[in-house]
């Protein structure tokens, strides 16, 4: 049984990440979203609210579960016993992010893999911090994230 | 007719960037440059500062004009009418950085378009935030700016 | 007056040319589809063909023409009195590529520019030479290439 | 049930090729390696000697195969009903190629998907094509190469 | 006689930097390893932190030797009579980074000129900012960094 | 005493590649240009026209040599006694082809290293088979390569 896990830090969720998560779920036994809280930078949304958001957008999806995590994605993976990550890639900026981090985490755990999907064409050009931006000025997201992302963007960033 | 736009925050203002600006002004009908303001970060000069230095450089471009913009640049270009907007690309970071602001622009307003001209040569490495860095160290930069941005960038950054 | 002209093999003439002409044809007086003849390489249709294509598609668009060019694409704009030269970018390697040509007929022709159109984000991974290589197996590219390309493709390449 | 195929043409196989079988054959309940065979052009070995050189070299783990495919990857695929397609990345050259491959396959059959893994940091600068160039000098390949394809390149490409 | 200089910040010194500079010094007469004080950001070590570091690894290397630099680093090349400038590269980001700041270089001093060197595959992901991060974790990071970084990481960075 | 080889087809010389030569010649104590004979491929001029003409433009570099190589370039390098391998980068695919070709050259002899120079920004999109289709179509190249070469092109190329 191979146990896959998604981390980032979902700030917010998208609907390139939840095409992701289908995507992710349907090749591996079971998948662990892992919500990272990073301590040293605020987000928009807390880690829970994160959780809460991505918990009512895979309810459908009967293999897929979400925490959160506060180490190295290694350690956390290591405890639920996942042995690949699941990584997006939209460009080759991405692509030479995620080889360097691949490369540590194969440092630190050689028995762990990763694994890169390609972003759905229509959500290449869809980032977390770009929506942010987009949000504090009144942008209509409706189309790039789930209808209580977008409503919560609206409420913490929108400029009066 | 078309009106185009060329976003930016042009803080500093850079031959690179009057290298474009007469280059798109030769292709479309008017051009505005719209000097962004980052209400998040200081820059080295005011957005006044920075209309002004570029007032003086397009002086002889009868067709080119510059403002202030706030928002989302979407959202300018509808108030100006503009239908095109005018980015240069000096190098394949660049190219993906832009693509996705692009696609992030065509969900947000289909109806305009970006356009991306290649930046010239030898303006190939200047860009503002280096070009910050090294004025602070009392670097020469008259060949990659205008005169009194040379100027300007001497008075506020260089350390004693 | 600005004349451009969007050069290319058009071997076969894609959706995602279409795309480009159209959106091309919204902020120039008027676009000259050239089609190139290789000399040294046979194409899968002849130039007349591929003239034909494009003509059946650009019916609607009224600043849009197509001609065959035979010699260097700036030569051509000389002769066409155009002064822009249009291409689309779907990706990185695309974008280098370009940036060589673009700063080739700069030395060939100072007065001519280039400008390059972002690919739209579902026609990102269409390309001419891969169509082919689908097209010799059967694949299916009716949502790809215009009903008579397809089926041309369909006549020339398929294996029995 | 999830069954991967890693397709390639394996002209020679590399040790590269056989970090990414066996990693991906940890991943995943089945995988098959699909060894293409182009008709257009004569490769170094043929298609049943490739398949020779791969069944050596996986005796070893019990969930893959090798087969040859000779249409379109994704026919391949629903002939054996796999739903991953597995290919290693080295760079953001080899990610944009696969970008495009990808997109392509979804566009002709949308219930599989693509995903990719880093090539080991040792193996990143092994491609086939540079080793069959070393190989036509008597460049020492034995690192890079299981022993019986290092002895057939010398027997086939070795210049006298 | 080439006196080389190789710059960065060393914040901290990796095993990656220290191939870089037993390379290089076998490549020029004379290497000078050149820390970076950046006034701007707090580092993990200070200067002479890092300079110590270095010390102790070059030991062994009679032609290399370690200065902290506070200003540009042509001013700090001509200060040492230096005409080439030493980075190293991993991927494709790095080169358009560097490629920037070599042709700013070239334009405030054409007598200099900066040599590329590719980083050795096994630390093509290690970077300093990298380190650090999975330091505070307390990621194992002994075969990254020599043992003397290793221990100032954990007893800096890491949380308890 | 560091002697460097500057290897490639030179077919043709360019002003791009006399810039490296020159500029790789400040910084080594010798260095050899190295003209590839590819046997697979007939070039446009010889190997001995190739020489000759490098050998006219070297004329007043002292530690400039010519030669052809015809096997793997780390056994012409042995030959030689260098230990250092020349190279130029115009951009980021220049920058990964070079990587790989980078890395098996350290598989096939560790004691040997690849430094890459960035192209100047003016040369930057000069390639030898670019300039040898734009000279098929009678374009000017005065200004991209020697007066020589410029000639050899016409006379071999231009068609009538």
């Amino acid at each position: 049984m191979t146990i896959a896990v998604f981390p980032g830090s979902f700030d917010p969720l998208t609907n390139g990440h939840l095409d992701l998560i289908e995507r992710a779920s349907r090749m591996f036994d079971q998948l662990i979203v892992a919500v990272g809280q990073n301590t040293a930078k605020r987000g928009v949304f807390t880690a829970s609210e994160r959780v809460a958001f991505i918990e009512t957008e895979i309810a459908g999806l009967d293999n897929v579960s979400v925490q959160v995590e506060t180490g190295l994605t290694v350690d956390f993976m290591r405890s639920v016993h996942a042995t690949v990550l699941v990584r997006g890639l939209r460009n080759s900026t991405d692509f030479e992010f995620e080889q360097g981090i691949a490369g540590m985490n194969r440092t630190l755990a050689a028995e762990m893999d990763t694994v890169c999907l390609m972003a759905a064409p229509k959500y290449q050009f869809v980032s977390s911090s770009l929506l942010k931006e987009v949000a504090q000025f009144g942008g209509d997201l409706t189309s790039l994230v789930p209808p209580a992302v977008a409503e919560g963007l609206r409420d913490r960033l929108e400029r009066e």
